[in-house]
């Protein structure tokens, strides 16, 4: 036991939204307060049926959701490529960060075949998983050791952590619109369909399925034209 | 009477919203659902205050207020300008557009004083209102006159309206967040203290200060932290 | 004779850019300044093409282009709605604005034919193009008499331009970069294709025109993979 | 001798860029091509301070710059949560990368003195700094070690990386407007002045004030209003 903690997972928490498939209609109408009133769910399916197919995205962006999510710092150097969206990170500087990991689990394909652009993986033999486990336990061993020394002697936080890894997890809040959260899901959720094919990172997919579940309970006729329109977003 | 309508005002509904205080500070502390409790007021006066006071902008973007607004096409024009916003206004190629239209009323400055980028405003006299009055109405009339004749023609519904005066009212679906909100009132609600003057024109400003009476009652805090550090956006 | 000057045209100037297709590559690849050389035209025409399919399109956001444009204010309504851009359009407030204006010419469709969303455009009889010639001439007649009325009095520019129509013209600079000027070029140029039709008016498809002219230049490459894979922005 | 390379620096060169203080002018007046001649200086200076001092940022947005940045992944972490730019980094999924890294410099402060948000820094002993120089050396050793095991083990790129720590570099194409560009300034370049203190970590400083360097001599005119105004961005 070296005190550290690793896991194979990652956290997705919905905190709060403003989204549903009724306010979809009422914005792409421009419906004032008194003529909000529930759509019938067949009107509801065809109007944003039309909308996705014809890539009127805006009415999607008045849909908002807020997401507290936990993943390896390499997932969010990847999310925060995507700058339709509103980030906070805990802070290397201000806080001494846990000893928290993402190792791989058994799961996790581990070898990469074909070429860049679409890549596809393969199982990994149980020996490609041991070295796997063993390299990432011992690096954040070792760099979480050093992290501390440094701490010790009084050097500041935000020196200190320059030597952690790239799989120490980290926290953030995460707030995206509908149409945001689409063309995230889109680029982030494996898809070989012929026109837009996919192929990300595991872990991050890991976080986008967790939105997607979501997002699908929060607006499944909005899910549903997402998917039959070959996950394209608007 | 010539069937058309005037006023001289703007309508701002708040369709929803998802902003609160509270929210700040969760965003700010990147809280786990577990950890989200309700805030002593005492604790988030000073740490928003702070965020605003050290731009720490990014916290406010979790907060989003979605509005119905109707007011005259120049003002939409001004309106959006501002991109860190989601817009979805009525179409003028689908819908035939109603004769109503902005007239400025009896309380609008009416003459220009000052050189550019300061102006003032001073009242104007009965003569100068009755002049603006009869040009409106005047104008308006004979446009929509001219419009009613091309669609009775058969002209489509897009080639028509460019008679159409930019007087005329035209309503929008707008969302934005309280950092969006922040720096959009800091721009479009008069201000004259010592760093960031501000000079809107007066039709955005009856639209800017009905998002801040909104804006005040849904956030306070933020809101008295945003005037107590001189009206700027973080 | 009124006094006043109608067109049936827009103007696109290009008034300077940083855009080429080895640009994209350099980005691509994140090639030092030592490692910038000419690249050899069939290796390029590959990259660019699997960028665009594979839709990575950060590469092509360092190629920017900027544009004076005149057009009608109606044509600046939908440009606007484009985010992705810079903007800089002459003021109401601080100039008196000149009386041109944009009016339908011989070969303008007037006749909407087929359902919102799919809209399609036939000839219009000459009757129809003299009503419409003559509602646009009396109008904007009409309108810029009285603007002028008031401006004479004495009301603010920026009260008396309220009854100018839609269809006078505006300049404004604008800045895009080849990736958000692929996404305008995809929606504001018409285009039948299986996945993504677009059905735009067609006077903001006079300027898109204009534009894809200029880009084609610049950029021959990257324009070639666009039309090569559906008119589909990365 | 462990074979792998550490440096205390930052990289940046200005690849290209379409930026003149001439621009913003042109912008600002919506100047056609047959317009745009060369401005006298004292004109431009008093155009320029007005539109920083009265925040009419758009005119700075035409003028875009663009940089080749090699800096640790600390840095770009802060650097990616500036929104209004463009990026291409250097992939870790389709490269193997490098054994380079940063370790803070002997003249790098490494004591954190005073309060979240307003934080100083002292030199530190030299103690302090062979503990951090140790610890750097010690964990990127380790780190590369492990992550060499996995790939000759025929593990994904992808996986094997995760065990790198955050002070490895990376290398970026970025560009930035220079409205965008003075608001990273203002935030990443460490200042006293009153209203608007900034408190960044150094080795994000270090790219700033190459950035700066560069926006003063293409510039001179813009960074001398920027600085004169308190370094706010319009």
């Amino acid at each position: 036991m070296d005190g550290l903690k690793y896991s194979s997972d990652v956290t997705v928490q919905l905190v709060k939204h403003s989204a549903s498939d009724e306010d979809v209609a009422f914005a792409a109408r421009v419906s004032t307060l008194g003529e909000r009133s529930l759509e019938k769910t067949e009107k509801l399916e065809g109007l944003i049926n039309f909308l996705i197919r014809e890539r009127h995205g805006s009415p999607f962006e008045h849909s908002t959701m807020t997401f507290y999510v936990k993943a390896p710092i390499f997932v969010w150097r990847e999310h925060m490529r995507h700058r339709m969206a509103s980030y906070n990170e805990e802070s290397g500087r201000y806080r001494v960060l846990e000893p928290e990991f993402y190792v791989p689990g058994k799961d996790r394909k581990l070898v990469q075949v074909g070429k860049a652009g679409a890549y596809t993986f393969e199982e990994g033999t149980s020996e490609q998983h041991a070295i796997t486990l063993v390299s990432y336990r011992r690096t954040c061993k070792e760099a979480y050791a050093n992290y501390m020394d440094m701490l010790a002697a009084g050097v500041a936080r935000e020196v200190a952590r320059g030597v952690l890894p790239v799989t120490i997890y980290s926290s953030a809040y995460v707030t995206m619109n509908a149409r945001a959260l689409m063309n995230f899901l889109s680029l982030r959720v494996s898809f070989e369909g012929s026109h837009f094919p996919s192929y990300p990172q595991r872990e991050i997919e890991m976080v986008a399925e967790n939105y997607e579940q979501i997002f699908k309970e929060l607006m499944p006729i909005t899910h549903k034209a997402f998917i039959e329109n070959g996950r394209v977003s608007p």
